[in-house]
């Protein structure tokens, strides 16, 4: 028996949320119906983030009303505030069914301040708000801990402390916990260490990790996850998604790259990564410029080819 | 104490032989020099291939004669043939001390053929000529097992005929051997498998991977070896390299990136960072193109940034 990997794909929302050019709302409801029919776990779809902040997520209701939910699929929203909250919760009632919804908190003040202009104290009262609201309108709900293994501004940041704030959302009433390397600053030592400690003390709710590539060190921190015990991970497709501090760097690690490993290694992610890569290889017309995915360049690992007239290399 | 790895870098060589414009002597020279300024364990400094077959490698009597040898640092260059073997003993002998020559065959016969136009027994049979020329000269051998983790003709290859030609070598007298991953074909769990019984079978002699990012499981290989035993990594300066069936994918595992990720493990690589980032920087410039290091893109993990005005991101 191969065992269960679960991906949740974030790239229509962590991916998009940072394009230039508004991408049309038809565009993404195609792509969202594309992924159901992968065999993907969950699919991040939109963000109730205001639209002058955050352009692209401005037809978040009509994302929600129109795409086309899979038996089997989590379709989940993410919510950055009380105002937030209410418009999906609104939404959900009327217009588009929501699975769940993912707020976040930074485990560095410091950064949790500059994200959110709140204390992580303040977000956390918020959180209190948002799960009676999320509990009875039926929609679970999801916490995640941003710069779980450093912040940009701060540096490293005390492991106790991120375990504190993963209990903190479970206590409250939250079904499963995130925690974000949101700037690419994990290895995977410590992720091995951490997501251990994660599992022992929060691993009756459902934990995920979300890692940037923005070091090359994404997939390396996948497997060190794995090995501490924790099945669930956050991709995006074509590898969409970047690093506010590092024009040009890669940013959330490459959903299909993420599967082809997996796969390789022996484990089940439920996904049909033929129909993956066709969703992927669209990308880069979708956002008017070159993605990191690096399967989609080089093809699935066996991937064969005709032996060519002469050759040199190691 | 921490435990070392040994870096060897093979982009003057693995890198540059796959660039179209011409690099200047003096430049590579010049680089060679920089790189052995970092702490670097090893350098793969130029090929003894054919110059009609690689032009950017016809300069290597003159690469040879003219790097300045930093006391503790391996110079070793790349041998393809009897032919090449003698130039390069010739070369050792009244130009340019050579510490190690590094030769190659593919654990696939079609593999083989294609790159040699050998069979692996006529490979072998070379090679028993060639560690006499060596040993009289005073040479190290470093034998490599190319596409040790996967054929992008024939798909998988057996464990049991990697290992065995590792052995082959071994039983010749080489020094050293190196398993390398042509077409970045493999993935950890095999790297783990095939490390620990290479370790187990060929434990004596030292042992190096050699991995190529072509779908982004590089680094992930590499946490994957050293947990198997392995101390030795090759590595190519900026990410340079490439796969000659996929135009675009990504080449060689980066070096400057490995070294950040296993310094942040805890590992002691005995490299600067600093320095060696100050080296790949150059290197867009030299081949007058963009290249894949992330580091150089991203900074080191512990670059900390100043708190923006505003922020959104996850």
């Amino acid at each position: 028996m191969k065992q269960r990997i679960y991906i949740n794909d974030v790239g229509v929302r962590d991916g998009f949320q940072i394009e230039k050019n508004i991408i049309p709302t038809e565009t993404k409801i195609a792509l969202i119906d594309t992924l159901s029919d992968t065999g993907i776990a969950k699919i991040e779809t939109t963000s109730f983030v205001h639209p002058k902040l955050v352009p692209n997520m401005a037809d978040a209701v009509d994302v929600l009303a129109n795409i086309r939910r899979v038996r089997g699929v989590t379709y989940s929203v993410l919510v950055p505030n009380l105002k937030g909250m209410e418009r999906a919760v609104e939404t959900h009632l009327t217009r588009g069914r929501i699975d769940e919804i993912n707020v976040f908190m930074s485990a560095s003040e410091t950064h949790n301040r500059a994200n959110v202009n709140r204390s992580c104290d303040e977000s956390f009262a918020d959180f209190a708000l948002m799960i009676t609201m999320a509990k009875d309108a039926g929609i679970r709900m999801n916490g995640t801990v941003s710069t779980s293994f450093g912040c940009p501004f701060e540096g490293a940041v005390p492991e106790a402390r991120v375990l504190a704030f993963a209990e903190r959302y479970l206590a409250l009433g939250f079904d499963g916990v995130t925690l974000a390397d949101t700037t690419g600053m994990a290895n995977p030592a410590q992720v091995e260490r951490l997501a251990a400690a994660a599992v022992q003390r929060c691993g009756k709710a459902e934990l995920t990790l979300h890692f940037h590539n923005t070091r090359g060190m994404g997939l390396a921190n996948v497997v060190a996850g794995i090995r501490a015990g924790i099945t669930h991970y956050d991709g995006s497709l074509a590898g969409l998604g970047g690093c506010p501090f590092a024009p040009g760097a890669t940013g959330n690690i490459c959903t299909e790259d993420m599967v082809n490993m997996l796969e390789d290694m022996g484990y089940d992610t439920g996904v049909d990564l033929d129909r993956l890569l066709a969703a992927a290889v669209k990308v880069p017309a979708i956002v008017g410029h070159e993605v990191t995915g690096q399967v989609m360049r080089a093809g699935k690992t066996m991937h064969l080819h005709p032996v060519p007239e002469k050759l040199y290399t190691r």
